[in-house]
């Protein structure tokens, strides 16, 4: 850390800490700290019909005790650490990720950034778009279901859209398997007919032990249903095309994706091929597009102004200034219940470092855990802590304005008061003599609101949590794009599989317990 | 807090600070530490095979910090906290929920504790059991699927058990609504025909908005479906059977349970019902065993060889001397995949609190926040956090030695190596001069291991972790049995639907967004 940024940090914990309920009697806050996110509609059919010609998501951060001198020093803050140079930097397709030497490409899969990079993406698409298109159009014979076989970065993002966005139809019925427990994939065979049934083998490097256990499986159970050629059944999604063909796909089903787009980073690419498939390329599309106004935003919008960098500063004050652990998201809306589950991986994977891009110690918390629920489940379960708990936790609220379902309207208004009711009650409080009555308030909350929820919207949710992820790595001068510490826990299970070393007397308890020494 | 108790912290503040490397020197540490809670197999065909008579589960706490120093301490602060005549009032039937004035029977409802409240579990189960047996046996015509309606405690545990217990076969389809949003509820109406179709209403009060806005849409869905009496389908679990009456639910179809018998305690109970029709009754019944025989080492056994006793022992060091704010679990079975969610709101809603049960200020940290997630996934997608982060995050792993799958034995193998590497490499790390490759190690972890995972493990499980939970409440001084810090939000909800009201500039601003203002 240099002593520019130590300064900054002296100043920013020198302010004084105000209550929430205070900020409010400032007549312009919901001005200052509110901001939409906006993109046009491309449904012809909802403008012929008089609708909305743009949609959006409404990002309020006002219920954070951020006030306009936290935001200043996170400015400053901001600018010493070169946050425009280096967002600039990932978007023209530097080595961001500099431990591994690589450029971080995500952006690019939405068309925006380094030019060479979007090309290739583009060529990418096209080649996915012409796979997905045959299938629906039966050119590979009758297709009802998909065995998506990925894990982490290659199951997250596809299991979180198809569980969004297919509610009402899925063109294919898709099921996502990860775990190399053998009961996820006796699941998913359950549920499928051999016979219309196709696998997507998604893996970065093809060489994930699930992934490949699963997938020799999967061939297995395709071979004793009845299907003559197995391998013809196949998909890859893969950063390395040639050890899917090496390993027997045929070359006209791999579906490559570049190097540079990170697995925790790769919905966008042809990991997402489950989800084209499920909700159509159209669909896919959009959810592209959505993403895609959200970059615009974070690429040309400068300090506060910028609203995953305003987020980013919101977090950065609780992890660092009010000693938070954790921060926790609340999806109003059932589509959302894997939203979570999602950004768990995608921040804490990112951002769960002990050091600096530049490979010194950090001096301070890197990222909290992410975790939460959807609501209003999660009122009746967990909400105790948060309103009367000793820990303060940051909340994320989501929720939509159009409804996802067609019944009684009461379900729906029901559950958007009770999500603002929440973040309301949270920061009023309400003084009681009786101990356990007692709520003090003060606590904070942000509330992103959609006009809708739909595969856009989806897709601008992700993007603003990919450039908020990394608008905290800056800020904390770590490189978010690597993942080393998941590599001993994999060197040691390799270990033992390997046998004839030996491990702490526990673990050997442990193997011996389980019959495996 | 007594001057004793504070006199106990500052003994246990100034030990030693240990690694977990050099307490492994200690060649007793894994007896001293690692323990099992047993009980006899039911099924008579497995003895007859020559199946092991008794199964159980192994407890392994070296991986965690304490010591014997530690340990001692911790049983001071047991003895002055008055474990004994703590634990031995909740099973008495004294009213432990203080502030509520009700006893806390749940254990009754295993056989365990007084006897009036055993008695009148054991009549109430009789009834339960009827009326399961008759629906089995087709007294209320052909049922195939149950939606069961209920939230927080009323859908957690059944959802839980279901979905733990269900995998090769359920006697009758459930699918648990609990959100109010109606997506929750149509996708339940999408996968179930309303000719076989029963609904259980589950809530505790009857009055549950979420739960009582659900029930009325499923009936008139089953009208819409051609069911004349749609009222005739409906069973309700509750302990306000007069509400359910005239609500006009038939007397026959009403299973009530005590008031005494906690929303978060309230799976053994009546709200159980769900799952017996999904598993018949004598594997609901191998259930309540399960947890029967941990109530039975809880309610005998004495300081640190009290298994969930020693656990709450390491939660509070966690907690309190290394302040960690969280604690994670990762279930390495798919079937537990809903389990961290279920300890999310056993452990935040029982002691997520700020105040002692004499209603004084805590002076210290309560619950920390329930997090995790399914191993092998969550080690690509979390476990980076785990092992490179900068908090410190006590785990526990569970796992079963006999595998829930019948594929390829790898699958099962890889599972539990995996889950025994990673406890092993969080301790152990890795020193490395390249900052992004070095692994600090000295990170805790507990293990659960398994023999089986079939309903009465499950019992057992589900039973250790609320007596872990209330260990860690008696140690701090806390009623973990109420729970008013949910009231607020029902309330400012109440308060925005009634309309009138003005709310904070935020709140305000949202509804109108909303169009709701």
């Amino acid at each position: 850390m240099s002593d520019a940024v130590r300064a900054i940090w002296k100043e920013l914990e020198a302010l004084p800490q105000r209550n929430l309920n205070d900020l409010f009697e400032d007549d312009a806050r919901i001005a200052a700290l509110s901001g939409r996110i906006e993109w046009e509609v491309a449904d012809d059919m909802v403008k012929a019909l008089g609708g909305d010609a743009t949609s959006g998501v409404l990002f309020d951060w006002s219920k954070t005790h951020l006030d306009d001198a936290l935001m200043s020093g996170f400015e400053k803050l901001a600018h010493a650490r070169d946050f425009t140079g280096n967002r600039d930097a990932m978007f023209d397709g530097e080595k961001v990720n500099n431990t591994e030497g690589r450029a971080a490409t995500h952006t690019a899969q939405r068309g925006v950034g380094n030019e060479a990079y979007v090309e290739e993406a583009e060529a990418l698409h096209l080649r996915m778009k012409m796979l997905v298109e045959a299938i629906h159009e039966g050119a590979l014979g009758p297709v009802k279901h998909l065995i998506h076989i990925g894990i982490g970065g290659s199951a997250l993002g596809p299991a979180l859209a198809i569980d969004a966005l297919t509610r009402d139809l899925a063109l294919v019925d898709v099921h996502v398997v990860s775990n190399i427990d053998g009961v996820a994939l006796e699941q998913a065979f359950a549920a499928c007919d051999p016979a219309t049934t196709m696998v997507a083998i998604a893996s970065k490097t093809f060489t994930t032990i699930e992934t490949m256990t699963n997938a020799a499986s999967a061939l297995k159970w395709l071979g004793e249903g009845g299907v003559d050629d197995t391998y013809g059944r196949v998909v890859a999604l893969t950063a390395n095309p040639e050890a899917a063909v090496e390993w027997g796909v045929d070359e006209t089903r791999v579906l490559p994706f570049s190097e540079t787009v990170g697995g925790r980073y790769s919905l966008w690419s042809s990991i997402g091929f489950p989800v084209a498939l499920a909700v159509g390329w159209d669909e896919f599309a959009q959810f592209l597009a959505g993403a895609r106004a959200v970059d615009l935003h974070f690429q040309s919008t400068e300090g506060r102004e910028n609203l995953p960098l305003r987020a980013a500063f919101a977090d950065q004050y609780y992890t660092r200034l009010r000693g938070c652990q954790t921060r926790a998201v609340f999806a109003y809306d059932e589509r959302l219940g894997l939203f979570p589950d999602y950004l768990q991986q995608l921040e804490m994977e990112s951002n769960g470092k002990s050091v600096t891009s530049a490979g010194e110690r950090v001096d301070g918390p890197t990222a909290p855990i992410t975790w939460g629920g959807v609501g209003t489940d999660a009122q009746h379960a967990v909400f105790q802590l948060l309103h009367q708990g000793t820990h303060l936790i940051p909340v994320d609220f989501i929720a939509s304005i159009a409804p996802g379902d067609d019944l009684d309207p009461a379900h729906h208004r029901i559950l958007l008061t009770n999500c603002f009711a929440q973040g309301a009650a949270l920061m009023a409080g309400q003084a009681s003599e009786d101990g356990a009555r007692n709520f003090e308030g003060d606590r904070p909350s942000a509330t992103m609101l959609c006009d809708d929820l739909d595969a856009a919207t989806l897709g601008a949710l992700i993007a603003f949590h990919e450039h908020r992820t990394f608008a905290n790595a800056v800020l904390m001068g770590i490189n978010p794009f690597d993942q080393f510490g998941v590599e001993l826990g994999k060197q040691m299970a390799n270990s033992i599989d390997a046998g004839g070393q030996s491990f702490d007397a526990s673990t050997e308890a442990l193997l011996a317990a389980a019959g495996l020494s």
